[in-house]
């Protein structure tokens, strides 16, 4: 193993790989919200020109790797390989944005978790010598999302207080190799979650469901490497919202752990309370853009020296929820420190 | 890089990775197939004694997974890690399977490559020092995937001559490390894959769809690697059926290399002509399934010394479809060889 696990399930990387560069981009609502100067690009048009609403969450994860990938001053077609994912039914908006790169790609499903698992296996791949450029992608489309798993929009359903607002975002992060000395940022620790379901059945209610994901990956990533919260300057779950985020913090004070000081949700940072979503944002683009837009550019100037970020994916799909199933989650979590050894 | 990477995209294992124990179950029409009797398990109740349709496919793979563990003496909490994809929307049949288990999980997307995808990123995890003991695996059902892409069965609908028929089964691998002795066979190589896409849009030919991603890799990996198709025992495709592997001979013909005394394709071993399945097989289960109980024992006993694994995925969803987009796909390639070093 090369000393390379740590404890239960938590992974350190050997020589971490280092975050290169990385873009975000949103749609009208992300651009209004608290973090809306902090994208790379703003779409305000939800069909961003495009003739779908699929075609647009392709055109917003294509347009965040090609802003990422021209930070590094590369073309797309020089990176080794594309990990990425969205929710759409059979990842479609990440397939077809690949297409056309003439770059291996690696499809991953870990609904709002994906971001945290490719830039976690994409970590695992670079510190294994498979890999130099490795992209860690992913998006959502609050359209797309809406009409898969809730009502058509022009239905116009109401929201349930609970319910939380798919991000139309993408985030994209270049991950180069330990020897990168230009990269600001660094990926020591790596902790692949396990499948948590303790019986929620209300899809309009994901953040109680996957509350008790983002608590057991968080529990197992600061056992496994002898941390507690205060050891970092943030610990950000996507995408609990207000509902998850209040059960989170409800469980780490059952162990007498108050998260409160130091934890946010990438749900809750993405809007705020005037915009009418509800419990706050979701969706894969929720943490995707997040990362890039608020969190990696306070971790390459020093303002954030390590965090967590631990994404959670509720699993369920339109038809296991009409099958009555509860909806089983997960939560990937990656430790990013500046880039300077502390 | 350690030297791993060698040409365009094939990835090296410095230490190979060992295939431990390999489970395979079917449902009835794979029973009466060819690879009948090489299965590990088989339903011939299509509900495998669930509710639903989705539930079976569930069953369908905790079970293929349970046995190979047990295969190993191992309980399936003794994992290290889950690496599983299927077609439906969301992954559902995974992550389903993977709840309730207390491994740690990652969910994979690559539609028909899926088992070939969780193998290499499996191999390369633990060629990395990542992981020691890895399930790799993959499902379908005819009857789920039936409802999601085309028709409800009910209807009754027409097949064309080029449309494959989707394997009710599913296939597990216990990956380990290179030092296990107890393992009788090898993973070599990983090449992972391009999107292709020559604008193929009718759903009912994957076979024309993915030929060219298959040629693709193969090409690549057998430029990378300096071999010719003599050097393997077999060159197994999985699954383009019998329109996608005369397109994919046609396709290497033109280099002046005749595929065809190697080549054999998975969608065509698990059933006969005589099963009314047109083109042949398809879906995660079948490359899964004709791996696990066909390739991998002839591996074990020393028939086969040599093989790649080639799996192709039609990346596209019912959604995309019906927009009239055509078919991007990906095929991801694993090299396996007798446990003994050649």
């Amino acid at each position: 193993m090369n000393g390379k696990r740590m404890g239960v399930a938590t992974l350190r990387m050997a020589r971490p790989p280092r975050v290169r560069a990385w873009a975000a981009v949103g749609g009208k609502k992300e651009r209004d919200g608290p973090l809306g100067a902090q994208f790379d690009a703003v779409f305000p048009d939800p069909l961003c020109g495009e003739q779908t609403w699929e075609q647009a969450e392709v055109h917003l994860q294509k347009t965040a790797v090609a802003l990422a990938a021209n930070k590094c001053r590369l073309p797309v077609s020089a990176l080794d390989l594309m990990l990425a994912g969205d929710l759409l039914g059979q990842c479609v908006a990440s397939s077809y944005a690949a297409r056309g790169t003439r770059v291996p790609y690696l499809g991953l499903y870990g609904a709002c978790a994906t971001m945290a698992e490719s830039l976690a296996v994409g970590a695992c791949l670079i510190d294994g010598g498979f890999a130099q450029r490795v992209c860690a992608a992913a998006s959502s489309h609050f359209c797309t999302a809406e009409r898969q798993y809730r009502f058509p929009l022009a239905y116009g359903g109401q929201r349930t207080p609970t319910a939380q607002r798919t991000a139309t975002a993408a985030g994209a992060c270049i991950l180069t190799a330990a020897a990168d000395d230009r990269a600001p940022v660094r990926l020591t620790h790596v902790c692949f979650g396990r499948v948590c379901d303790l019986g929620v059945t209300d899809a309009n209610n994901m953040g109680a469901a996957m509350a008790p994901a983002a608590y057991d990956t968080l529990r197992t990533l600061l056992s496994d490497t002898g941390t507690r919260p205060e050891d970092y300057d943030g610990i950000f779950t996507g995408d609990l919202g207000a509902t998850g985020t209040r059960l989170l913090c409800e469980l780490f004070a059952r162990d007498n752990i108050d998260l409160r000081a130091v934890h946010a949700d990438c749900g809750g940072l993405l809007f705020d309370s005037g915009q009418d979503v509800h419990a706050g944002g979701s969706g894969c683009g929720c943490a995707a853009s997040v990362l890039c837009a608020h969190l990696l550019p306070q971790l390459a100037d020093g303002r954030l020296r390590r965090i967590i970020l631990a994404a959670t994916g509720a699993l369920m799909s339109p038809t296991s929820v009409q099958q009555g199933e509860s909806i089983p989650a997960v939560c990937h979590a990656v430790v990013l420190e500046s880039g300077e050894k502390r």
